[in-house]
């Protein structure tokens, strides 16, 4: 028999499951978040005042269209700079006495997968995703509800703590689009602690993994070659194949792997060009990706992938534009002493905890650490694990959602350590 | 002022315009022929039995897509195999008097483009395609309604002829797919003459070009690769990289098109590879097609395509499969007896005749052509000039219709001469 | 028994081909002729004064060696240019009667091939090469013999003619490098009439081919390649690596040889890079031609080939140097007045003439042509045909020696015909 | 004042730079080593019999021309299979006390490099390398006298001692090509202890480096392949390009890198391939290297390098031969109760000792390692550091020579702790 804040955190999550929107169309997501925030009492953000520069925006006709299918929703505030893209929502709570200053962030979006329905609980439940080719793959659908509950309790009790407590609801972590911009905000300027997690991945089921890194620096890029095209039998000279600079650069761009001071990666993961099979192709694009075990591997080899792409057009006399379509900076975990007392806190609560782990992948919940930790805060990053029914990512991805309560009760228990007044703690 | 000629013709053209179908998706277009041909009282063939092995057919989805639009249409012949794609038709007269046998092919397909609306005349005059995405854009409705004219006309002077007449409807000419299969029929095999031609292309307004050749050989092959996915960030080693393959077999098939024996051509046209950027992609598809002067050329280079794209995705750990999608011999014109009597034959008529053009295109007729000449008979091809209002596949092509009347009328006479009885001609 | 020119000429011939040297560096040879020249009584240019810019020179090292081995050559002019690779030789035969100005040109090198010993006649009667590695593999010491004796005859007949005759002997046929830079020098301002040949190739025993062209248009470059070196293993990231951007460069070089208005051609004939398996490799040369039917076809390619060479440097972070080793327009023999003349002429001598032929390679005697056909003059090329014991450049190469008299008599005749006085002709 | 061990060792280790051989032409270094060993009054083995399958050979040219420099040397043993490459020599110790079997390894070759004269040590002392392009720029000579002076004490103390000693003068340790073929000989078959090591790398002046791990598995290969030549320009499609098939598999050999169990490499370090400009090229030989943290990776890497060579050939309708020319397994170190042991008694004899180092390049040794792990037995690496006046490899690379002594003293502090008698212990 689920507890009542269990109850009400499988309702949440399922609520957004259902409308699970991907990265910069999380519209209706965002609108019932601020609706929430608000009701809770919050000072909520959102729009273009909680945004910096945005990357890896989808195409205006993806935007118009999904906003076309929620422009209907009702609300009393202004949706007009949401439906423009700034998705995403910041909730305040300000105790007026002083104290540190703590951010927690929870990511919102979807990914464009299209869901599983056999063998698949939402589908049995009947809270599958509404919108065709989005799905809530990677449990951020949980976080939200981890957020949005932990904001609850932490309001609740209020009057006992002092300081600040600032809850980021962060759009597009997928392709490690948004974070950037978030910062770019400044709401990070004068924040101690800054906390995030996530549910699953190596976490076996009821164990706290505390202190995170591993995760790698990483640039996302689109290409965009163009050519001239011509008639392939008549004229061929006549024709810039853009078609051969793309496949020429992407081959060549794989040999620059090779780094003495760590990992590094390279993946051209898709490739689209030319319109007939008797045309020189005018036209090509690739999505690629880079990384690096250290941010200097990253940058390194981020100077060395855009000067290749820019030499492999000129040698087929094409032109090329690259766009950043997201980025995340390398972040490393390393024990220190403000992990070391979450660990002991959550352990002293009963909680199965390790500590340190890797994560051998990019989230960019770095680029929130890294400013934190510039202005002399501390950072930690949390796994809640579950049981999983298929890997993050996967058409039938689920999880256990007894993780949901945990989460917020670990976070609940850092802050409340954290944040209680001297007298309160007494009373308590 | 039109000649009533010339007012059937144009009506039949801008029905057939109307009704623009695709390769192998014929479907309308084939049944109004058949109609048209059964009226006028000619032995009328088609659905398998005009066919052999079809080449270039297009995806199931695509054809069932179409089938649903035209399965409401009514005759009383059975359409089923139509429906399968088995489209075009023959129509036979056979006088029944010996006599030489005469085949004349007409190309009836449409192309894969959306019709232009603006400053285009379809578009003012309401003949524009009915069909998004398909076009005539080459003239082919212009020779279906020149091939269902001249075989009234030839049906109205059937008492004077001798021999038989074949009209010979083709799909699928675009990509050059379709004659091969109807060659394979046997249709050919005793014919004794054979005539196919164009309008528009290097004819100016009312010439009419007699002999073209330079038609090059040419095979178009659609290349699958099969690879293995893997995370790119966290287990690169594990993918087998169908994309990486692709691209690398595309580059070097281009470096093999140096013959001393005459000129040849490679074109990869399109290139689709990869689901996401951070995938090692497991799929990779191309479309090429090849070219030679001669059929040496063309034989020798697609058996070094062929070795070359298998052995590319051995380099890699992945598989492929070469999909033959359309194929045309070579077709050199020489000066003969039989062009030099049509070249006279016409000049008495008043055209203004200019003799022997080079192609250097393909055109799938050379099948037709290379059949009939194997069995002894004579082949010509013509050009039948117009003013063009764009060039061919362009999506405001258009021609100027008088051309249609004298199409028919260069037709007609060449049959009319060959076959006319020797009395009826005395009595003429 | 051989007639007294024969005699002659085979002396001559074997006293040069025993002193066999490649391009630039025929020294020995070009001292020989000097001496021949001027004891004939003909003005003799030879050193900077018939040169402009030399191309493809051979190394330093190389000049020094030869120059060393030869320095001892005694004679009474000076000969410190000739060992500078300043080669070659002109005599000028001037008879101060107005008349035409006739130019024959005879190219003077050697391949750099090691001439076979066994079976090969040159071995067998003593008169093999003295140079290592340097072999007269394509009849060029044939040629300087029949320079030589139709300069001889000529000067013996001086009283009868007119005009003006210059015999060059051009250095560095051999990779399309003397010509040029002997056109450079002005020698051929004022030339009416311009004659040269080969010896061997497609004619057939005995038989005069008059008139050749089917020259390509070709570039021969050097590409030097310069990266930076690193321990491979250690230090990968820190080496630019040269032999990659080589090895990138050639393959996609291959790919630009479709054109509509002709043939052309690629070809990267030698690849030296690197100097330790376990080192990023720092250096690579290529050595490539290209060549075009037309002289545009060759421009166009060698634009296209140079950027991309370019490109593929940067691809990699290595720079790039190209040197033009060598270069020879196009030339189209078309059938002409002169032609004619000539073909009637040698008829009448007995000669068996064939005229018009197509070479299908380079010459750069086709700049010499270029030039006088420029100034309104007339240029012919003759193939005298011969039995050949091996293809050209072949080690076993060897000639029938009898085609140097049916030479000699060629050009004699042609040179008296256009240059006899009238009254001289009268006397005759 | 150097001690007279130090003059000794200097002596030897001068008179071995001064013979400077490299890998199996080590004809003069082994004659010497078997006569030192055998006046020292050891059991000597050589030639075949120390020897399984060796790998990269030199030429036979190579081997010939170094075999007539060194035939005359005069000794009273065999030297036949010396002089065929049969190089290095095994000195036992058999104390015929039973005790633990000791086996030490020093490896004998120079390096392909013409030793700098200038500023040069050797050169101004007078024993510079006799040998052009050959020079011991690595240290080995310091090792030979090392081997050679631990020998000569240890059989002064032989009466005192239980158990065997081996000493192993190991050839072509550079190109890690002859380690693998003594183990094969079965040497070290009932070895309980190996021990080698290197002066300079990373060691600082008098430290001893006790463990050194992080050796890299690697491979070494050299690629053939042969195609069909033919004229560039008159028959290009006659040929079968061995250049292009070589860049192509270059190229994609470099996209190999990715693995996410550790670090690998690849460099195809050397390149050449082609003749003449002008011809389609029939030959191409590369030289490559691959290696892997672990021995899976390098292994994996091996396979899928071998399959990309191998395809990559038939793209381009050539045939191709890959030679192994050396490997080494991986090996990492792990503290262990024997090196703890080695470093306390390092220590207590006055030593500057640090434990554990990872050496991130590749050395044979670590076959001889392996194998006397798999028998139970225990290895262990030193590094011997001392001055170097250029990095390990370069003309100008010499060291301090004090760094002798101190090896020496190391080497037989352990030999005789590990082999002293208890009655010899006790009464010293």
């Amino acid at each position: 028999m689920n507890s009542p804040m269990l109850q009400k955190l499988v309702e949440l999550r399922r609520e957004f499951h259902k409308c699970a929107e991907s990265g910069w169309l999380e519209f209706e997501t965002t609108i019932k978040i601020i609706t929430y925030l608000d009701k809770l009492g919050l000072e909520v953000r959102y729009g273009k005042t909680i945004h910096g520069k945005r990357q890896g925006l989808p195409s205006q006709e993806k935007m118009d269209a999904h906003k076309k299918l929620k422009e209907h929703l009702k609300c009393d505030f202004d949706v007009e700079e949401i439906f423009q893209g700034y998705t995403g929502a910041i909730g305040i709570l300000d105790t007026k006495t002083p104290g540190p200053t703590i951010a927690l962030r929870f990511d919102i979006d979807a990914n464009d997968i299209m869901e599983a329905q056999e063998n698949h609980r939402p589908a049995k439940e009947g809270f599958s995703s509404e919108h065709k080719n989005m799905m809530h793959a990677c449990g951020h659908d949980g976080h939200i509800a981890i957020g949005l509950a932990t904001a609850q309790y932490i309001v609740s009790r209020k009057n006992d703590l002092k300081g600040k407590v600032i809850f980021i609801f962060q759009p597009a972590e997928e392709g490690v689009r948004g974070a950037k911009s978030i910062v770019q905000s400044g709401i990070l300027d004068r924040v101690n602690y800054i906390l995030s997690g996530h549910i699953g991945f190596m976490g076996k089921e009821n164990e706290i993994i505390c202190g995170v890194g591993g995760f790698l620096a990483t640039s996302k890029l689109d290409v965009y070659f163009k050519g001239q095209s011509a008639h392939a039998g008549a004229y061929p000279e006549k024709g810039r194949n853009a078609l051969l600079a793309a496949a020429n650069c992407t081959i060549n761009l794989h040999t620059l792997t090779q780094y003495s001071g760590g990992m590094s990666r390279m993946n051209v993961g898709t490739f689209h060009a030319g319109t007939a099979r008797n045309a020189v192709p005018a036209e090509a694009k690739i999505e690629l990706e880079l990384r690096g075990e250290t941010q200097d591997i990253n940058e390194d080899l981020r100077s060395r992938v855009e000067g290749m792409i820019e030499a492999s057009a000129k040698m087929y006399g094409v032109s090329c534009e690259i766009v950043e379509m997201g980025s995340a900076p390398a972040y490393k975990y390393e024990k220190n002493d403000f992990s070391t007392y979450v660990v002991k806190l959550l352990e002293a609560q009963g909680f199965s905890v390790s500590e340190g782990a890797s994560m051998g992948a990019s989230e960019d919940v770095t680029y929130l650490f890294q400013e934190v930790e510039k202005n002399g805060g501390k950072a930690l990053y949390l796994i809640f694990g579950t049981a999983l029914s298929a890997p993050h990512h996967h058409p039938s991805f689920d999880f256990s959602e007894e993780v949901l309560e945990a989460s917020v009760r670990c976070y609940s228990k850092i802050l409340l350590n954290l944040l209680m007044k001297q007298e309160a703690a007494v009373s308590k």
